[in-house]
Order: structure tokens, then sequence, then C-alpha cells
């Protein structure tokens, strides 16, 4: 294989993770996981690859530009996912009738998007999406709010979801502009808490379709409702505006049995709110949206999001397929965690490296980590060919909790030195019977 | 979103999995990912893309046009990685000054090969890879074949390591060939599983470049040496026949000491083999190889298999990191386990559905499933609109253990009837108080 040389680099917006990185994430993942199973949630997967015709049209305009599309070797049109909840459309239409409805299902998986590469933003990224399809039941809706609740619960981070609803949002806007293109007005409200409210006032009116007063009294009752607290007054403001505009007053209905419920069964009082600038960027949403901050990381943005969208599936299937999830974005809140105590996994196992004072004994070393692996401690055996302080070196750099040395003298007597690397101390040395090894690091 | 429908289909040679085959996947990756950390492998990720120039000319003909390779949006060509160790080579390469030699490091990920679709193989499959990069040193191929027997132990299922070393084989060739392309033949004689000994002579013939007595010669070496079971007998007759083959006494030394280490300290006897036929079809193999058989399912292939490939990253690097690992093949092992008692799990959680008599009654399913959920009792509110009966159908089809019915009576007096769905018996429901709830549970 006498090659050029090759420059061993990753494509832009691309990144490999550092141990330390991929075991944060893993860790997150179980945790999360754990939730989900708590409440019946089942994992499933579908390709990464799937037919662009699929995924094409289903986000918005920009998530159909952003999408890593090809020609496969059999001439067919194919992309990588940029979501799980366009595959999850697709899946249930297809599999209908292997799945029980209401189906409560999981993905944690990498998407795609060929997104301009930002701080903190990659083009392959983890989403971990949840979900209950086949129903429009308003318990679904309660029920994935009360998981995002669970799931910052046991990260420990103070949150917010931030939560609306895409009918009363249109509603609004219908209000103050009955002929226009709610969409096109939606998505410049979506980017109220990145633009401030001059900005969007600005595009609101260059967009043509909603005259300056108007766009002035759109956006004072939006900041009037985002200021207020009180949920009561918030409705009650809300009842009064939209009694005249279709199919609101149910909706607004179910908000208040939605909040009440949160309220007095489950979620920390502070840890919701309502919001009706949360409009979601995305064209599948039809009923609840919502946001999450971390209180103490507002810049990161949300870090999970989603909707009720009822009416994704009907793409792929004749059969009424409602749906509502949330996404959790892993990558912000592992970097919110950063900068925080990390660590969900209940214990961690003690990390013992054996060192090689001799090949000769290399029988012994592997017959010694098996009994120590087979009790459930981490065992390593020196496998490079460093002398005793640079195996030491090597063992404290990888954050090993005792070294074991068994040179020809401890092998003869049947002994070990054991060597606490958590210990400062010159006491941190012991010799011991090879028969107390097990006993002694169970003491420990 | 008026739009024409779409078929729901997947592209062929990809699959979904359903919930109870990716709930059997994720055990098994849990179960596998503690074998590793007792070992102190250390996980890391890298992207599914690559530039198309790291992974090309790295595993062989057939990887190289069975990749799934594009342009990007900025005309970059790239392509999805078809295996985890070249993206390793490049990673250690890149991160080098982040990383302490010898590294363990293990990644389970999927791949991607455009290979035809046949029963079993996917162009979609989850890699599983543990590696030491930065070591020749013989303990790090042991720990290699060691950590394979604790993951196959651990399953339960009986398994055959079949051991090759790279350079004995090509030292076989050698002497039967001298002059002839080493790969090419090595290739043949890797398929003698597959084609049996027959065509692999004929094949190895209209190669041209080994004369037919030696064809015949150097078969019957490799099946003598194949049957033989006895490894003193086998290393002898290598030892004698290699004698004058450049640089193979001191790899078959090294043999030795692999497989009698491997007897004393800890494989279990018959779990391993000296196979002179284990070729491996990837270049970049330099030293030991092996694949790894389940007894009872020998047409499934290797579920294991790897080897060492010392060579790998001095294409992306100027420095020397050879490097040892093994790939379990989720996949095929997941279609062994499908037959068998399939439970890693310490305990599968209690599954408890909360069912919906009242629409008023909600905010107290919640509030219970808050406090079973605390209690680690996997629990769902029915969130569909079935009456009880139909509410009863699905909790058994959803595996459900328990059902709780609350109706109004049942509130008015702080009590819930729970029904017992694994018990077939009329005493199969009970009425208590929502106080004795978790206790009653618990007791179960």
């Amino acid at each position: 294989m006498a090659k050029p040389q090759i420059e061993p680099r990753i494509l832009k917006g691309f990144r490999d993770l550092l141990p330390n990185e991929a075991a944060q994430r893993i860790e997150l993942f179980e945790m999360i996981r754990g939730v989900f199973n708590s409440a019946c949630y089942l994992p499933i997967d579908t390709p990464a690859l799937e037919y662009t015709e699929i995924l094409l049209g289903k986000g918005s305009d920009e998530t159909d530009k952003q999408l890593f599309r090809f020609q496969d070797q059999g001439g067919r049109d194919i992309a990588l996912r940029f979501d799980l909840t366009v595959p999850l459309a697709r899946y249930v239409s297809q599999h209908r009738n292997d799945l029980t409805l209401p189906f409560k299902r999981y993905h944690i998986a990498p998407v795609w998007r060929a997104e301009k590469p930002q701080k903190g933003r990659y083009r392959e990224f983890y989403q971990c999406d949840f979900d209950i399809i086949g129903t429009k039941n308003i318990s679904s809706d309660i029920d994935t709010l009360i998981t995002i609740g669970n799931i910052f619960e046991q990260i420990g981070l103070k949150y917010n979801i931030r939560i609306n609803h895409r009918v009363i949002l249109n509603s609004v806007i219908k209000f103050y502009a009955p002929d226009a293109n709610e969409t096109a007005i939606l998505r410049i409200i979506d980017k109220l808490d990145k633009l401030g409210i001059e900005l969007v006032k600005k595009e609101l009116i260059a967009l043509g379709s909603i005259e300056e007063g108007n766009v002035i009294n759109l956006l004072k009752t939006i900041t009037d409702l985002k200021n207020e607290k009180d949920l009561n007054i918030v409705f009650g403001i809300l009842d009064d505006l939209l009694k005249n505009i279709e199919n609101t007053s149910d909706v607004l209905k179910d908000c208040k049995k939605l909040f009440s419920t949160l309220n007095n069964a489950s979620l920390k009082n502070g840890s919701y709110t309502y919001d009706i600038s949360i409009a979601r960027g995305l064209d599948y949403y039809t009923g609840i949206v919502f946001e999450t901050q971390l209180v103490d990381f507002p810049d990161l943005g949300s870090v999970c999001s989603g909707g009720r969208y009822d009416n994704l599936a009907l793409l792929f299937s004749s059969q009424e397929l409602p749906g509502v999830g949330g996404s959790v974005g892993i990558d912000r809140l592992l970097v919110a965690l950063e900068n925080t105590q990390f660590n969900f996994a209940k214990e961690k196992p003690t990390k013992i490296l054996i060192t090689v004072f001799s090949d000769d004994l290399i029988g012994e070393y592997f017959k010694l980590a098996n009994t120590l692996r087979a009790n459930n401690f981490s065992t390593e055996i020196y496998s490079g060919n460093g002398k005793l302080g640079n195996q030491l070196k090597y063992a404290n750099k990888g954050d090993f909790d005792y070294a074991i040395i068994i040179g020809e003298n401890e092998a003869e007597t049947n002994s070990v030195i054991i060597k606490d690397l958590k210990t400062a101390s010159e006491d941190n040395q012991h010799q011991i019977t090879q028969d107390n090894i097990i006993s002694f690091f169970k003491a420990k």
C-alpha cells in the first residue's frame, strides 16, 4: 500500500468526539432513554437514507435546500434524513398493520443538514425524538410536555417550556390580517427572539400583505400577552379577541385544560409558560408547538422543541395518523452540561490498570484481569512498551483509580502491590495476597 | 400542504426496525458496551460522511465500488463510511496529541455499503468495533481475543474464534508460489468456506501464477493444518515448512505464545482454534486475523471479525500507529438471538397502563403516573379514544403487566382498581386505596 499520504481531516461542519465527549453523550442518551422507558415510549429505527421524495417539501424550503441529496448506483434519487419526524410519518404509514395505536415511540439517531456551519451547530447532529401517533386526544399533548419536564428534572437544570398553539397564533394573525398568507407572517414572528421587535416590525411591513397599523397592533398584542404571567388574564384576552374567528374557541378551551392539568398534576410551577410568540419554523405543525429554554443558558436557544402535526402522514396514507411529539437537542444540552456537574451514571466503575513487569507473566496478568472484570472492576492490562514509570503516567492520564504491580517477587509469593492513584499520601501502596484482591477492592 | 400522495417505501437493502427489534438491538448494544467498559475501552464518535479520499483504496476494490459517494453542495467529493476502522485511522492521526497511547477505543455506529442486497445482509448495518492503537505488543492481540470471548460468554451462545496470522498464510503461499501475487491468492483462499475446495482449486489454477501441482500441495497443506486439532503438531508442521521463509519464525513464536496465553489464562478451551485458511478480504491487515462462528448457527458466517493492521494510519501520518481490533456483527447476531431466549436486561420494568374513564379525571391520572414513574414503574396513560374494553385490548397487545382503572366512584373514595393482565384467573382484580398503590406494586 505505497500510496501518497493523505491529510487526515474531516468535513466542514462535522466533528469527531473525543472519548470524554462521547462518554458524556452516551450517559445523556441512557438517562433520557430511561425517561422514555418510564413513560412507555418504544424504540424504533429507520434508515439514514430515504427516497428524496419522502423527505422533500415536508419541513420547509430551508430543509429542502439543506438536504444531502444524490443519486445512488442504481440511479435512485436519495437523501440523508434531515429530521426524524418525516421518516416517522413514512414509517407509521408503511407499518400501520404492525403497530398498535396510539403508538408511542422514541428514536435517538443522527440527522444531516447542509446548514451554514456556526458555533455549536453542526451538519450532522443527533436528534432524540419522542412522539405519540394515532390520537388527537389532549392527554397525548400533556404527556409530551410532562415527558420534557421529567427529562429536565433528571438533568437538574432550570428550564422553561414555552408553549403555544398554531391555531391560536394563526387566529391572532387572521384577526389583524384576514387576507394575508399566515405562514409567511408566522415565519417572521418566529424570529422575534432572534431579531427583536423593531426588525420584525420592518419585515412584516416589508411583506406588504398587512397594513402598518395592524402590524403595530399585532405586535402589541403579542408583546402584551407575552408579558402577562396570569394565564387567566391571557386566555381572557384571547377569548375576547378571537371570539369571531372560526374554529378557535374549542382550541382555546383545550389549551386552558392543558394548562390546568400541567398546573395541578405534574409540571413544576414556573417551568412552563404560555407564549403566543412561539411559532416553530416547520410547515407540518397544526396544534400545540413548544420550545424549551434553559434558564441559565438563554443563548443556547431551544433544547427541546416540537408540537402536534396532524396531517403529516396524510402525504403517505389515506388514513389519518395524527401525531404529537418533541425532540431533545442533545448537542446544545451537552454544551450547557459542560459547565455543570455532569454525572448521571449512578456509579462510576473502579478503573484498574495492571502494569506489565515481565512478558513472561502475561498469562498471570490476563488471569487476574478476568477475575477483576468478572467482579465489575474495569480492568486494563498495559499493552504498550513503557517502563513502570511511564505505565503509571499512562494510568494517571487515563483516570485510573488503582495500578496493580506484579513483579517476579510478587508472582513467586502470590501477592500483588496495589497503588492507590487517587491518594497523594505516601501511604498509598499496599502489598496483599492475590486471594484477597477482590475483597480489598470491594472494601474500598 | 395539498400535495399528491407519496408511496411510503424504503430503499432496497435498507430496513426499518419495529419496536421489539429495536429494543433487542439496544439491549445487545448495552450488554456489549458493558464488556468494553469492563476492559477499559473508551467510546468515540466520527461523522458518517468523510472526504472520499479518506475512504478510497483502504478496504478493497469491492468496498471502493460499494461506496455511497457523491458531491455535496460545496462541490466536495464525499462518501458515507463503509467501516469504522478507516475513520479510526484518520481519527488517531488527526487527534494524536489529544490521545494517550496505547489508545483503547470502541465505536458502535452504522456503516453503509451498496452491496447486492441478500437475506440478512443490508446496505446499512451497525458495526460494533473495538481496537487498541499505538502498540504492537502481543498483549493487545490477546486482549482483543479475550474481549471477544467475554462478549460471547455473556451472550451465552457457543462460539469458535478461528485465528490466523497474515504473515503465516503469506509465507505458506510464498512457499508454494514464490513469485505470485500473494494478495490475489489470499483472496481466493478466503472463499474456501463459501466455495469449497474444488472451486477454489479451479480459481487458483485459473489465476495462472501458481502451477497446478503447487495449487494441490498448497490446498493439501491448508486442509491438513485445518484438520489437525493439536496446536503443537500444527506449529511443528509450520516451523518445518517455513524455516527458510524470511520474517516468519518470530511470527510463529509470537503465535505460539498467544495461544498458550489464551489457553492457560482466559478463553474457554474449545472456543478458539488456529485456522490457517482464515484470510479476511480487506487489504489493511498485517498480523493476526480472525473470524468468529456461532457453533449452532454455522450458516450465519462470522459474527466477529478483525485483526491487526499496522500500516493503515501511515496513509494519514508519518508516525507509525499500529492497531489491532475486532468488529461484532450485530445484525447477524440478532438473527441468531431471535431463535433463543433473549434477555440481557437484568430486570424488565413493570409496565402499567392507566385506563381513561373520564376526561375530567385526567389530572388525577397524570398525578398517579408521576408517582408510579418516580418509583421506576413504566407507566402510560391511555391516550386514544377507545372504551374500557378496547383500552384493555391495547394493554394486552402492548405487553402491559397491569391496568389501573379509576372511575368516578374510585376517584371519590380515593381508591383504584388494579387488573393483573398476566394472570388468567378470575381473581386478577384488586381494589385498593391510592395510598397503598406503590407498596402494592413493590410487593409484586
